[in-house]
């Protein structure tokens, strides 16, 4: 017997969390209640880890020449991954605004401290990438948390990860996981902007129950 | 300006389904409606993912080999974890119920198909494990979902990915992030059981919002 039970309504509403979720990457400047920030930190604490590990570590950047370390990695990846491409992928990836980092008012670095003795190593000794699984989820539960207090999150992986870490001078063995902007968004929609304009759509593979 | 918001009620439904929401050991045994999980999967595919390449894939084990090949790789490596401890740790590790792979009635093993071209390699030319990442949020979103609906889910991570992998008869290239059991609960905690069993205490750390 369930002791804490969920509605039809607050699951139809979650579901619409789930959709009108956003990787957002046009941001309004306007800043963020650090209230707010905090006890969003706060919620992702509650995410399910390896063994009770809780390895996330979130990390605020505000010091502008650290956000500018990073938004200097960002450039040089993308110039990167452009470089990379031709045709008409080459043309359409040129148009992307693929990171909302200098509007963005929040910059937050998360990290996974590998070298946590919480959990006491239970739960991954033939699956240790769980560790940082669990940092991801953390990034998620704030996500999802933010969005529903109308806050957008841009998860932004076009960087150089070594480069990132060592510009924000955390302790030793912290995996940086993600780099997100956090702010206002500019406006909600509830399909992926990468759909929107055209550079990939629905998969449908992705909602199939394989079986075996 | 917001076109889709959330009011105050449903975010404090949905902090209380953080709080709630349990890594699940100890199942009751009646089955699943298949509509439901099916259901779940199509909300789960709406989670983020790099360059929209939506990676995941869920395959439902219902052979009975196969489902017992999975509980075999539980039993070694859950084993090599015992014979891995010594002194209290053991004793309280070899006392924990990890996995309720007997009892749950549905299995669901989830992979990451890396060989996917769907999001075009966006993204992840410098960070390629937010491809892996990305199924770790789905899987999540599954979660949170089910909980949502008084089904539990319980992620094992000791087992040897290889082995389960083989048994499983995936195609090339779809690599094991999660084993999960899934089924009706026995009981609700708002507490991990870890915490509750004395094996590991909240982490400050994990709630902490650090700066830079």
């Amino acid at each position: 017997m369930s002791t804490h039970s969920f509605d039809r309504a607050f699951r139809e509403r979650l579901a619409e969390l789930f959709r009108w979720r956003r990787d957002v990457r046009h941001f309004r400047s306007d800043p963020l209640d650090p209230t707010t920030l905090q006890t969003l930190v706060r919620e992702a604490a509650l995410s399910p880890s390896v063994g009770y590990s809780q390895p996330w570590r979130f990390v605020e950047v505000r010091d502008p020449a650290r956000r500018a370390a990073a938004i200097d990695s960002f450039s040089r990846a993308n110039g990167d991954a452009l470089r990379g491409m031709s045709g008409p992928d080459a043309e359409k990836y040129a148009a992307l605004k693929l990171s909302g980092m200098r509007e963005a008012p929040t910059h937050l670095a998360v990290f996974c401290d590998c070298g946590t003795p919480s959990g006491k190593g239970l739960g991954r000794a033939t699956m240790p990438e769980t560790l940082a699984y669990s940092a991801v989820m953390a990034i998620y539960t704030f996500w999802l948390a933010a969005r529903a207090e109308g806050i957008g999150v841009g998860w932004v992986s076009i960087l150089e990860p070594d480069v990132v870490t060592a510009a924000l001078d955390v302790p030793e063995g912290w995996q940086l996981i993600a780099y997100l902007c956090v702010g206002y968004p500019e406006d909600d929609h509830d399909r992926p902007e990468l759909e929107r304009v055209g550079w990939e759509s629905r998969d449908e593979r992705s909602a199939t129950l394989y079986t075996r």
